[in-house]
């Protein structure tokens, strides 16, 4: 099959036939559709994080497809069901985490296009237990991104604990942020979106925003207390510090902050307000398969709809030369095979 | 009536007569048998805070003693009810918080021996729908601390979301720590007790933690986790940033982190710590007057007992000068006339 | 004023001049525009329930109008303001209930047209602290009903722990469940509405119910648990036996039943499938102040709109009559004013 | 090895000889220390229940013991192990429940000493992913029942949604609730304890009752709420349909009855009464994964200790004969083999 295979971090990636492999216990071999590349991605690339990924890699967690084989175990698969394989690519399923829902804090976790191979590919296999579910009929390019920025922002939703009719602050209107509007709004809360950039917010606005602000011309805080009485909740994800501090300014009392980026350093976390206001500051870290068949739900009745470009398997390398220069706009899927 | 009154910010109290207020509707007039002595107290009376108290001041937010008269409207009180008078004096009542039962969050709230005259003299006005209840047979002395360490303390537990079985961390085995210890005993919970005083992790043992710690000795989060995996809550107490910090080294994934002390400054938090590791941070302030009569009910089964020593209301400006000091011990408890 | 004052149970309303009280401490007096017609106001007129509502009285607890005149201690309302005068017309404030924001259990509370005077007259006395509050703009006829029907199925629909993406079983598409259907949707839910009447339906799909049922001609529970796989939750609003036996039915594993209805009675609840399927059955009576606010909040943004049509006070004898035939459609709102 | 085998649903188990089996993917061989005899057994063996266990049958679901042998992918448990084979042989591991950590109501679920074959023998085959697991120095004879009846009170007590410092009735102070009296305490509840027979109250309160009551000789409801103000939650042990009357009328407005047993029948549900006093009435079935270590937590503290008596598999069916005469007292556990 024809594979993007990372030997060095830093260097590009290697277009190349690699074997295919097959699917052992409980795992499944799936025909690659689409795979959506995630910022997160470069950072495997660059070996940026702490811990860092096998090598060579094939990187890759937005992949959707087919199920072309299936191991031993996998008796509620079959060939031809469509699929995801996702950032979670399987976990230990019997410590505290995995047997309360909680999978993704699981410490023997595996990460897809990060510990192991993953949808930079034609094919790559999955963890049938792990894997997302789809209908037959849908649009792959869609849904691919809803397999990792949608269900991380959905998650990071339901963590700042607010219900339908209260009001969320949205912290940056990128990749992951339009897609949240989206959510909040199917979700019944209200929603003000905050950017620095006109045309950021005008996507929040046609997003369904109910107030966007530009926080280069407005303090956010200042602003939506006044004219709101302040957020019920807060999702940060823009990844300045400078977002951090507005956006618990942002907060009522009682509020809750809920932070989903990965981005290195602190955050200045005012004691005696935090304590006065009673207010909540939480990590929020992608989803569980609970999250992603609820946020996939969403899509697919099309309250959530992704905002995305192709591309080949052989632009990648062009692709995360424009990430790093800030000059790729939207989400890029790339397109592995015909629907 | 004798009363000790601040005149000028940073000013030693006067002990002087001042008149018996009568109480108007919904008020209470308190025959004041005890009143603790808070570090708030001595905050007031030094004009710390960015909102400054009223001058001049009667201190106090600890008193107990008898209902000697009633306002107008306060039929569910009678005379010689045994009552307290705390820090939460009254709040609006109609807001969104008072109507949710989070009236400590009420931005039109009245603050006892701060907003309004407390309990540092022989009788106190208290709003009647406000007060702390208790029954006729109480050790007065014991029960003055409960009414503002003791319920911020069990609310604080409350607010880590722990539940019976857990472990949480306890940082700072003072006046608050030591009441922390014995709340968290009485809810199921187990306790690690983390200080830097030999004498207060004695203190600690004796109030019942599980397993005690010096952290001038041993780094809490490397010892916590790899003796017991990590804690699902800390309370910190202490209010030095690095109790913070290590607070939260020692949380284990999905734990949660509650703040009640009210120190200036900020706190850092690690981004990427707090996003991988699902964490939680959490102002607490106070408690209701629901956390109250719990709190209260704990102490009145003889589950939670204050370490007091009794002093004369001359003796207050010695006391404040010992709290400057540091060198006072315990928790010092006012008596105002005989219980 | 003018006003329809019941002496006798049973016996017709008579439509009579009354003396215009002033209000006292915490009291409005609000001069009534809309006064919605409850059910429960006929039961009141009949004397049906088994505590009685006092004689002679006053029906009425659907009104708004403007605030007339305040009562000492009212510095939050003025005269102009829009207000409305639920059935919940005061509570004690200070019972373990009305600390925590469930006033509405509180075992003091006094109920508007039932133990004191009510909104079926030109003016009327409510308690400050417990009126519903409304911007100036508003459609009196339109709102009048929320302050009972809405605020209660709302509520409902709260009690059934259902959240955004869940599928809700709607039981009974009249007044109350016509109102559940929009609020539902507002909250995210996804619909299913039950009914025996084929244009109760249609008012339900046009509601925005995503599945209707005539449970007249199919199984409710086998047909949703076939089609959806069952319900996260239901809320019963029809007063039959029936439907609370078939509205468990179609609850899936974990689910749970909220009833809001008052009919007497016992429901037979079955053991075994009951524990096995881990449901959960819950009353749920009108709603809270802060549901009362939530609930207006929805309508006032257009997301619900309740069916009514006005009629004079003159007219109330025949509306009880007809809804005694049970000929009376829609919600029926009296006019006392011009808006 | 010897089991005790099923071959026809009331006649009398055989001790014979038979195959040991292998374990498999996933599996585990236990070798028995000991077998807790669980009143579900009797209803196994006499073909009781709607859905019927497989034969011929080994029944047992209280069986702990070593880790004999591993299966394929079980690289978590080792040899000499000690584990249990609990009710909840396996669950399907990737439905809604079974990610979200309710595997309890996994509808592909299989029930050990029911579907599959259980303890009553030398060994037993359990999958390794759904075992019980405990340290190396423990009385299995006392462990034995906590692995059924404990987790199921535990749960039990969990689903009545009470805190420490709240009070809960348990009805019927049998196997299950004398350690369902146990639980309350180590959770910190307050506890009113509810039997017809003096010995068992007698019992209840050696066990840590705060508080116990005859119904026989005493309303429950009448006297809980003149003494106490009535219940927060109720837990229902016993399986007569005037023991779930009882405890509902026992319960303060928001009151939670939490019913464990499985009894045929329904339970009058009054209507008017739930709906007022915002009831409500949950079913709960054993316990999940995480309940269960839980529940062992407390037991190996010495929180909870099951009183028991020992006796051999021979003596099976005398055992049944005293469980069908109601002449069985206590818990009984068969000894397979010196710990």
């Amino acid at each position: 099959m024809k594979a993007a295979v990372l030997y060095e971090f830093g260097q590009p990636l290697q277009i190349e036939e690699v074997d295919v492999k097959l699917p052992k216990a409980n795992q499944v071999l799936i025909k690659v559709v689409a795979c959506g590349v995630c910022h997160t991605d470069l950072h495997a690339c660059m070996g940026d994080w702490p811990v860092q990924p096998k090598l060579p890699l094939i990187p890759g967690h937005e992949a959707i497809g087919y199920v072309a084989a299936v191991g031993t175990g996998v008796d509620y698969l079959k060939q031809g069901d469509v699929v995801g394989a996702p950032w979670l690519h399987s976990a230990c399923g019997h410590c505290e985490y995995c047997i309360t829902g909680w999978e993704t804090l699981c410490h023997d976790q595996k990460n897809g296009g990060y510990s192991v191979d993953g949808g930079y590919a034609e094919y790559v296999i999955a963890d049938a237990r792990y894997v997302a579910r789809f209908p037959k009929e849908i649009d792959f390019f869609q849904m691919a991104p809803i397999t990792c920025a949608g269900v991380t922002v959905y998650k990071g939703l339901k963590e700042t604990d607010t219900k339908p009719g209260e009001w969320v602050a949205i912290f940056g209107v990128g990749g992951l942020g339009h897609l949240a509007v989206q959510y909040a709004k199917a979700m019944g809360l209200h929603v003000a979106a905050v950017d620095v950039a006109e045309d950021k917010l005008k996507l929040a606005k046609s997003s369904g925003a109910d107030l966007v602000l530009n926080s280069a011309e407005q303090d956010p805080g200042t602003f939506l207390k006044s004219k709101i009485g302040g957020m019920h909740g807060a999702l940060v994800t823009a990844v300045s510090p400078k977002a951090f501090e507005q956006s618990l300014s942002t907060l009522k009392r009682k509020g809750t902050l809920a932070m989903t980026g990965l981005p290195p350093g602190t955050f200045q976390l005012p004691i005696f307000d935090t304590v006065l206001n009673r207010h909540t500051v939480r990590g929020s870290i992608v989803g569980t398969r609970k999250d992603m068949q609820e946020a996939i739900g969403f899509a697919l009745e099309g309250k959530v709809r992704a905002t995305v470009k192709t591309a080949r398997l052989e632009d990648i390398n062009d692709i995360f030369n424009q990430m790093k220069n800030g000059t790729l706009e939207g989400r890029t899927v790339l397109q592995l095979c015909e629907p």
